[in-house]
């Protein structure tokens, strides 16, 4: 299980790009390898990048790549994200998409393919660094499929599959043959589907990038998001969730509740669900404490808590941990929590969720082989075996399956929480067993529950 | 009488500032100066230079410094606009004013003066620079109370002055010094006004650099935007205008008509009106051919009989063509026309246009020191003196005023323009005496007129 961190620069945050500083740079990752971290996630901001449709700037994919290699002398590896997009509540959108050049940035035609060329020549200008972990499309640029961004609403989910199908496959192109050994080993809806039913000897080892869709959480707990869990579990080489406990969970079972340590475990398992090949790697790209929800002196102890949980799923590719270090109070306008999600504070300071978050890295812990063997039935599907409205809102928190799974995880002897398998697929034996699956329970039908609004309403300013 | 242009980056257009060259600038204003032009405009990206509220990039302001000193070793003083903004259909508009952050960027207290903080440290970057022109607090900022600008649109003509007034002031803080000279000289909203009724010697002579709020037309054309003629005239050092015929004027006259190559010359007249003090400066900030309504094969007639008609009204400070350099085709989504406004290509060669500018620039061409003796009564109130919706619309392309104005353009001895005197302030004796008014002239009661469209259906893609 690999440990990381998603790097928030301590000087000028992702602005930074503006004033590129190697020196400033090479200080904060020394700071994050001195953790024990084996990667980090980077975040170009794609405006800066591609400030018109046709103009990549080749100074900024250099300015990426050097990053990438000061990573590298510090052992770290680097996944880097592509469209931002959103990062902690500001979005950064080209003006090319905005006003009277306002289109739907995920159908229109000549921005699908100028994204994909950006997507693309990103993938290239790193694709020979030996420490590139991969390349994510954006950070949760489904962000952008709903209000209050003000791009046209109206994406489907089979254009959503489009875009991401697009998306993953100009990164691979960026990427060249680096890119053909995970193509090769896991099936995903760009590429050549692998035997279906072998297990993946080991989650964490790869033979090359991995290009990863990264959604925020709404793709899991929202019917009414366009990208959804098949968008995560269908495209590129492993399915990415990130756990914000702002969305409800904490507040409905305290900032060390069960509910809360374990809302990183449960997504690994609903990804683990989705996923259409037994033993493709789930990646716990973003989890953190966010102050509001869970107060500094239960940070360590929550980081802890929730690694270790993560630790009890199966085919864990890793955990990133967000982010490195504070933001700068003299910078404004971010959400009172944003501030405060740093391993480090802005100057530095090794904060105690910081000392948690390396002791585990440093443990040599590692994520189970072996899958637990009970699985809860979701219900993804009506009794005619059409698609159910109403299943992602059963699994937010406060949803009867999140109830319903929490409760099996805390009786379970082993203190692992259940896998999950979806009503559709439930009789596909050659899929339960090579998922490990014995047991099937379902959810009890007297249990009830109120899904809680998951639309991040906590990184509202 | 002042002549400019706007300088458009032949490089990147106004991408470049992200990847600014000392060289690249200077042979573009190398080209510039041999035109004859004595200054020009620039433009800084808004969001490139304070991309979080509380950051304002010391480096961004060093280029900009840089672009003004480089200019002044071509003999070019330098205008420099602070918001963009808008800037030829494309909006710059900061993360820190959209989604989530949505605010109503001339209203909210924290915006405005954060803003303001802006335009200050910008005017203060270039303070000492011995060829600054002036500050503009941004190109067409008012662009931003309308649609499709996502910003909130309710927005007051109060409140419009209201924030004008702390932008003007905001650039005199960081002129300090240098702002001195004009405020003493030329009452406006925003300082002591000097003795009403003198008439100033020459409007191209300046002691300081000028503070200016430039406006697109709709400001004078359109009623139901916040910002009007007020805000041009109550604010700052000088009134600008910008001539544009794809407003309708060029549909409704023809490209060489004589409301066309008339318009820059009408709007410095409607300009002067709204002046609350007589010799007040009136500078044709933006005025350029538009291929979509101007054919290339007109262009140079289209400027040479522009330039000629402006130097026929009074107080004129100016005219600055747009642009200097045609856009490259290697960017996109730019409306046609706007590829094509250059006095030089985009790779450097001179234009019919530009050989036409240059011409007017070398010629030694004054504009009058006498204003025209006739006036033309603009009915801006009702017979109560209450204000009157509809004054906008009279003067726009088509509209009733406009029309009136030009038949007496067209039928006088001398062959320029009448003036214009508002209806609300015909009896004040003082101001007709001080303006040179002798003779008054109505609009015909059996005139009629539509006016078109301003809103620049043109510049949508």
């Amino acid at each position: 299980m690999r440990f990381g961190v998603n790097y928030t620069p301590a000087v000028g945050w992702f602005h930074s790009w503006l004033d590129f500083s190697a020196s400033d740079t090479a200080r904060d990752l020394e700071a994050i390898a001195s953790l024990g971290a084996d990667h980090v996630r980077i975040f170009p901001i794609w405006p800066v990048v591609q400030p018109n449709r046709t103009l990549i700037r080749a100074s900024a994919l250099r300015d990426v790549a050097t990053v990438v290699d000061i990573a590298g002398s510090f052992g770290l590896d680097v996944n880097v994200d592509a469209l931002q997009g959103h990062l902690s509540s500001f979005d950064f959108v080209p003006s090319w998409l905005d006003s009277w050049h306002r289109r739907n940035m995920f159908t229109d035609p000549d921005v699908v393919a100028s994204t994909a060329a950006y997507v693309e020549a990103l993938a290239g200008a790193v694709a020979d660094k030996p420490n590139l972990l991969g390349i994510s499309i954006g950070n949760e640029v489904n962000q952008f499929a709903h209000a209050p961004h003000p791009a046209p609403h109206d994406t489907t989910a089979e254009q959503g599959h489009a875009w991401a199908g697009a998306m993953v496959a100009a990164a691979r192109r960026g990427l060249g043959s680096r890119a053909v050994g995970l193509e090769a080993r896991h099936g995903s809806a760009d590429s050549v589907p692998s035997a279906a039913g072998s297990r993946r000897p080991a989650a964490g080892s790869r033979s090359g990038p991995l290009v990863t869709v990264a959604q925020y959480d709404a793709a899991w707990y929202d019917d009414a998001q366009p990208f959804g869990p098949e968008h995560a579990a269908d495209h590129g080489d492993a399915t990415v969730t990130h756990s914000w406990v702002f969305n409800g969970t904490a507040a409905l079972h305290g900032p060390l509740g069960a509910g809360s340590v374990r809302h990183g475990e449960y997504l690994l398992q609903l990804a683990a669900a989705w996923n259409r090949e037994p033993g493709r790697p789930n990646w716990l790209q973003e989890v953190g404490a966010p102050t509001n929800v869970v107060p500094p002196s239960d940070a360590a102890a929550f980081t802890e808590q929730t690694v270790r949980h993560v630790a009890g799923a199966q085919d864990v590719l890793g955990v990133t941990w967000w982010c490195s270090h504070d933001v700068s109070r003299s910078l404004a306008d971010f959400p009172e929590l944003e501030y405060d999600l740093g391993l480090f504070t802005n100057d530095g300071a090794l904060k105690p969720a910081g000392e948690a978050f390396a002791a585990l890295a440093r443990s040599g812990i590692t994520s189970a082989v072996e899958p637990p063997s009970t699985a809860l039935v979701l219900d993804d599907v009506l009794g005619d075996g059409s698609p159910r409205y109403g299943t992602r809102a059963d699994c937010a928190p406060g949803g009867r399956f999140a109830a319903a799974w929490l409760a099996l995880a805390e009786s379970s002897h082993d203190g692992r929480g259940p896998q999950v398998v979806l009503r559709s697929r439930l009789a596909d034996e050659a899929l339960r067993t090579a998922r490990g699956i014995t047991s099937i329970v379902e959810v009890p039908t007297d249990l009830d529950g109120t899904a809680l609004s998951v639309a991040h309403p906590a990184t509202m300013p």
